[in-house]
């Protein structure tokens, strides 16, 4: 009879969870992964999805393609609904799966600070389906204003409002205002999409508040320049069908699009565990839960302090360093051995506005404008998973820098027909 | 004051309104193209979808794009609810279009001949949303086959029905056979892909009844050799979530995909016109309406008799055509004056197989096996519209072609989370 080998589950195949089984390939133990996706979604580029430029096959693939050749890794499509740390079992939609290890990393979803009603009019983008959703809404708004028979319609519609100026935010607003000054700019009879107001609205005192002052003043100029209308200092009161109550006044808009907050996933829940005002498991500096030493959380759901102090942000590269953390944590454990506690180390930080214009923070590395933006590009398309998806993203942008063309402008998902 | 110019409205933006409009370029006339999508499908491609080798931006695009120099084209995004011919008038979802001229060519969609409630078991494959539905419920049993607790489970989600044997069920049934035994074929643990069972039922005597003897029994051999099983003869009594009910027994399946017969858009309705068995409106040999010189019928939605006698089949090329000559017709009316009766030239018909199996019959020209699919491949590239489109696309089946694998393997759509 073969010996049982140990069982890792890890729940989530994102930019921790994939590392994490990765990196326990050659560790004498069974990898279960458990997503309720297929897919592997490469978020940072979700945004372009949003605005047309990629199809959602360029920014994702399939896990157990990823992972086909991993011997001892299983992939199941399934939907957690539950732990039970005293038997060591996940729950999921399709029934329970014992552990001997388990690895939390169920990523984040926007939060709409208790206003879950709001996610009706402003979808946020962290799903393909949130992306094409937001795409839709865009597309379908200037297709509105075309029709429309009176002014104020057409201003309404043609005015796109982001709540939200972290990168997100700034991205998209870059995004929809290259959408309707170039991409779409000859497109129209009746409206000319070049008129299009796009208001980017953040609540703190700056944009992109997460890098150096100097960075989010160049934000505040380039997204200025191409004629982005910013308003610091504004939270958003509520959103409604047809646009967003201020604290003074109201915006008519023909779409929102919501880049404002996250909360982590309901491990929190699942695992009974203490967690931070994001809804964040509060981890040891091993990644570990307390109480549970073979229980890790890692990613944008844990809310982890590295061994220098320092809060873990939630960035993709965090992620990803965490997941490697657990695998060879877990790998080490097995041999008999530790690991020192997890350290963070500090890859950069990097935020597009749009053609040509990108910011680039990475220690003493400071970028910003084309060069930022070609780091930026190249930083991407080497991050993207598959050879093919690499290649095929990087002629899209080389084709859509050189005609100003997007390729994916399409209205999926709308009611089938009432054919007969 | 300038004068008024004829108005041309154009109901439905497919392979017979886009040449229609073009045609009337250079024409002393307004054109207005409205379509209930954004964009114009390239359908022969959808099975390509469907099977997670393309991606939906790869066989669509905007149509106001594609008519973006035609100076005298409006496009509007609507949903035609009825024509009022007394008043020259289409009235839609989004208000009324005055029409000096109209044609309609709004196309076909599947038909489950009086049985509408299977379409939730078997969809069919006429729009983008088909198709991503149809890759979800390929993709999603595979997915459920390995998360199965029993063999009996297993072989069900593991086994495929395709009902219909012409074109659309050959290819499907070929390229579904593809995807189980080279794209998944090392994805999966549990289940091996290889093992599904894909069946192929015809209600006729043999496949692809509109093609030669020769070539029928041709893609019979070919399918039977890929491991399809072919069941001519055999007419489907039911669908249901789970299955399908023949004459005699029951096919328990994991997926059923429709491609069994199609059914005329509401034209005939909108008309109050004279309408075959398939609802397609009988036109005269000028492809007007009786009692209605301006009002045109073309497509898959027009039933028409060409000056030979001989019935236009409801192909693309023959919407194509059907277009190209209305768009003459009325643009040598409006010049006083007239043109012969349409005459429909026989391009040819193509059915592919799978991979380096197609089948061309272009009057003496028969080609089947390896120089088929060559033909059959740039015979898409070419009519593939927009220069991205037709690179992309070639380089994605040339990549296929190399390593088997299949880009767009995405289960999207699915309901959102239930996070908190």
């Amino acid at each position: 009879m073969p010996q049982q080998r140990p069982n890792v589950v890890i729940v989530g195949a994102g930019f921790g969870g994939l590392p994490a089984a990765m990196t326990l390939g050659r560790a004498p133990v069974d990898v279960t992964i458990i997503d309720r996706q297929n897919y592997h979604c490469f978020q940072p580029l979700l945004y372009q999805v949003a605005t047309a430029a990629l199809s959602p096959a360029e920014v994702a693939w399939p896990i157990r393609h990823i992972l086909r050749r991993q011997s001892n890794a299983t992939v199941f499509m399934a939907e957690v609904t539950g732990v039970d740390a005293e038997a060591q079992t996940v729950h999921t939609g399709s029934g329970p799966f014992r552990y001997d290890f388990l690895v939390v990393a169920s990523g984040a979803t926007h939060s709409y600070f208790g206003h879950d009603e709001w996610a009706t009019f402003a979808p946020g983008l962290k799903r393909i389906e949130d992306a094409t959703r937001v795409r839709r809404s865009i597309l379908a708004a200037f297709e509105q204003a075309e029709l429309a028979g009176y002014d104020e319609a057409r201003r309404r519609l043609l005015t796109f409002v982001i709540v939200g100026g972290g990168p997100t935010g700034v991205e998209m607003a870059g995004a929809i205002a290259e959408v309707a000054r170039q991409t779409l700019a000859r497109d129209f009879r009746r409206i000319d999409p070049r008129t299009a107001r796009i208001v980017l609205l953040e609540a703190g005192p700056r944009l992109l508040p997460s890098f150096s002052e100097r960075h989010s003043a160049y934000a505040l100029r380039t997204l200025t320049a191409m004629g982005v209308e910013v308003k610091t200092g504004t939270p958003v009161v509520r959103c409604a069908a047809r646009g967003v109550d201020l604290e003074h006044g109201r915006i008519d808009a023909g779409a929102i699009v919501w880049a404002a907050g996250v909360v982590a996933s309901s491990a929190a829940q699942w695992l009974a565990a203490e967690r931070d005002r994001a809804g964040r498991v509060i981890v040891r500096p091993d990644l570990s839960l307390a109480g549970h030493t073979n229980i890790f959380v890692i990613g944008d759901t844990a809310s982890a302090i590295d061994e220098t102090g320092r809060a873990v942000p939630g960035l993709a590269p965090a992620a990803k360093q965490m997941g490697d953390y657990v695998g060879r944590l877990i790998a080490a454990r097995l041999a008999g051995g530790s690991l020192p506690p997890f350290r963070y180390r500090n890859q950069g930080t990097l935020a597009t506005i749009g053609r040509r214009a990108a910011i680039v923070e990475l220690g003493p590395i400071q970028l910003k404008g084309f060069v930022g933006w070609l780091f930026w590009s190249m930083v991407h398309i080497y991050f993207l998973i598959g050879l093919r998806n690499r290649f095929v993203v990087a002629l899209t942008w080389l084709w859509g820098y050189i005609t100003f063309q997007r390729g994916a402008r399409l209205i999926t998902d709308v009611p089938p027909p009432r054919f007969q």
